[in-house]
């Protein structure tokens, strides 16, 4: 064979491939189909397209208000709509878009109700955005409990945004100089409701009609959602039917009985909006097996602070670092796609990665993290994941 | 009212949709609905979502061989797979991605075929990318034939494509320095194939298997797609099974019945594989109609060559032009979403959009395109679109 190999250093892939064919080529079902598919006319074009019947990726539920995002699964850095994370407070509410309002209240000029149509005559704007969930990887808080980096990391994901800027809306109805507060509240059952300091997301705040190019679908806060990028996810209220402007927050039930941060002195913290950076491993990651050779080791980072500028991955539990490639395009407060090349030679390795956003804000380790908030929180664990590879080949999710 | 307006020079927003607000609340309907969501518990959270059950945006069919993305009800820059446009010559293949091959084979140093496992394995590469059918607006060729803009302009959609960058597969099985030209087949019950001549396009080109987050759809070449950004869409061979390379192109039925320009002279153009740059206004486009007042001209801008870095839009015909903002990001070889506010004072116009990419190309208009072209040619139609607003507010496609 005379073949030149893109890996400086180890193998060609296609030699690493033959080694792995009995295993990479699953035993094709027959079940029907034609074998060979140039010999059967194919179906007919459809108005709106279905994945294949052969794929089977899901959202996986904790309970019936809760799915994560299949992150092993991912490809890229888009999240389909149909696996983007959901999380509500009393499951999701049926709306029709022509009976939905917004009403803009409170302490601004001229209260007034919106239609959707009214609100798709604004000047629109659109983003891609990261929303996590602040309790995204909080079952690691107890210990390295999570299975798959779906238990784990799976309630974040990345749209394409669409609304009106909330600064737009906000300037056509008039803001009294004293607000500095905003009260946001959905039209679920819950009628989930969040504080929202006015002046820190008034440049980035968007009310969203659509998400990926369509409108937003039911989980994700049909016919309205707020989004505020890189601020956790609960704050992004679904189903939004009322903005009420005041001068201090609004104290709800939401930010009082839930979403604090408890610190090891028994004091709570309130109001941590912002996501801080943030990486996983996808592949390989927990419950995967993998053999011996060539492998891509790709995982996604985010910051809720901005641009993430770096990520670096260890294949020896932290001792030694190797900076990963970022896939274009690198955008603020957007999950970013990373990837590094490894031979793994059948050792039991730790595989970890860390990033820096452009604030120099480096991801902590583990023990960085509980020794500032101690394991009383439940909300924005954000410590480095550490994967197990075993000698035969299993990955599990440790806490070294 | 003590009320600021964003839009200088117009009265506010608020205003002008009192106007409109007859028209803009739909008469809900009731069937079955709870009159307060707040009132009833939502639905359980699920495995893989769908949209919600009102609404109704559909790829139209021009045949069972095509289905054209709606542009008027597109957001953002990306199209949700299932509205992605779609072209087949012989009908959608059911193929199971473990019965599945890619053969590599002609000038190379070693032979391979590749299961999809294997090309999983490889260094992944992903990009957003717009793909359009060298048909898109050939009907326009004739007269402003379309009615409406997914008529016209349909055959182009965006997404995120991940896969295997074909310059990888290519150093792995050695490619010898006679070839040039590379054939790709696919597997439908037409196996469709096209020469593509090798230097240009292989920096670009990928083997994709993912779209916008998930495996490709069926319809787009599930499981395995070439990708080549910026070059008209039937290069881009769904269902892709074989690469052949070679001295010289391989002279298929596709280059010779199909996919070649006549000029006005009566000889024919081949390997006219760029798509040149090309505008539409989406917003308002052809068969709406709009009402005086305030509304924000929306519209997608794509070159093959690269960047957008201009769009104009005309309320006049032409005689005068107005800069419109460029939505962030504005990628290489990708959609670009261009808007500029405006206010309609009832008087019968006419909208246009011209849009420059990075090389300087200026988009035609239809005479200039014609004066080059002739009328003769099916494909690679990118002049300049009128929108015609009459008196009454209806928008339709004219030639003028």
């Amino acid at each position: 064979m005379n073949r030149r190999s893109l890996l400086a250093g180890t193998v060609g892939l296609v030699g690493s491939m033959v080694m792995g064919s009995t295993r990479s080529s699953a035993e094709p079902a027959t079940d029907g189909l034609p074998a060979d598919p140039t010999r059967v006319p194919g179906k007919a074009a459809t108005p709106y397209g279905q994945r294949s019947s052969f794929e089977t990726a899901g959202r996986v539920s904790r309970a019936w208000w809760a799915s994560l995002t299949p992150l092993q699964d991912s490809h890229g850095i888009l999240t389909p709509s149909a696996l983007h994370f959901e999380r509500h407070h009393n499951g999701v509410p049926t709306i029709h878009p022509a009976q939905h309002r917004l009403l803009v209240h409170g302490l601004v000029d001229q209260p007034w109700t919106f239609t959707l149509d009214d609100l798709k005559r604004f000047p629109a704007v659109s983003r891609l955005a990261f929303i996590e969930c602040s309790g995204n990887s909080a079952i690691e808080w107890k210990g390295p409990t999570g299975k798959t980096v779906q238990d784990t990391h799976g309630l974040t994901s990345t749209s394409e945004w669409t609304g009106v800027a909330l600064k737009t809306l906000l300037q056509e109805v008039g803001v009294n100089p004293q607000a500095s507060w905003m009260l946001a509240e959905g039209s679920d059952a819950a009628a989930m409701t969040r504080s929202l300091p006015l002046a820190s997301m008034l440049d980035e705040a968007m009310l969203c009609y659509a998400q990926n190019g369509e409108p937003l679908r039911p989980e994700q806060g049909y016919p309205l959602r707020l989004v505020i990028p890189g601020w956790e996810g609960n704050t992004c209220i679904k189903w939004l039917r009322r903005l009420k402007l005041g001068r201090a927050p609004f104290m709800t039930r939401e930010e009082t009985s839930q979403y604090t941060d408890l610190m090891p002195d028994g004091k709570a913290r309130q109001f941590t909006m912002v996501m801080e950076a943030k990486s996983v491993i996808t592949s390989p990651s927990g419950g995967q097996q993998i053999q011996p050779g060539f492998l891509e080791i790709r995982g996604l980072a985010w910051s809720g602070r901005g641009r993430i500028t770096e990520v670096e991955v260890s294949m020896d539990g932290g001792r030694s670092w190797r900076q990963a490639a970022l896939q274009d395009p690198v955008l603020p407060k957007c999950h970013t796609r990373f990837h590094v090349p490894w031979r793994w030679n059948g050792e039991d390795v730790i595989l970890q990665s860390r990033c820096i956003d452009e604030t120099g804000y480096v991801q902590p380790d583990r023990a960085a993290l509980v020794a500032v908030r101690g394991v009383n929180s439940v909300y924005h664990y954000n410590a480095i994941q550490s994967w197990r590879i075993a000698a035969d080949g299993l990955v599990s999710n440790v806490h070294p």
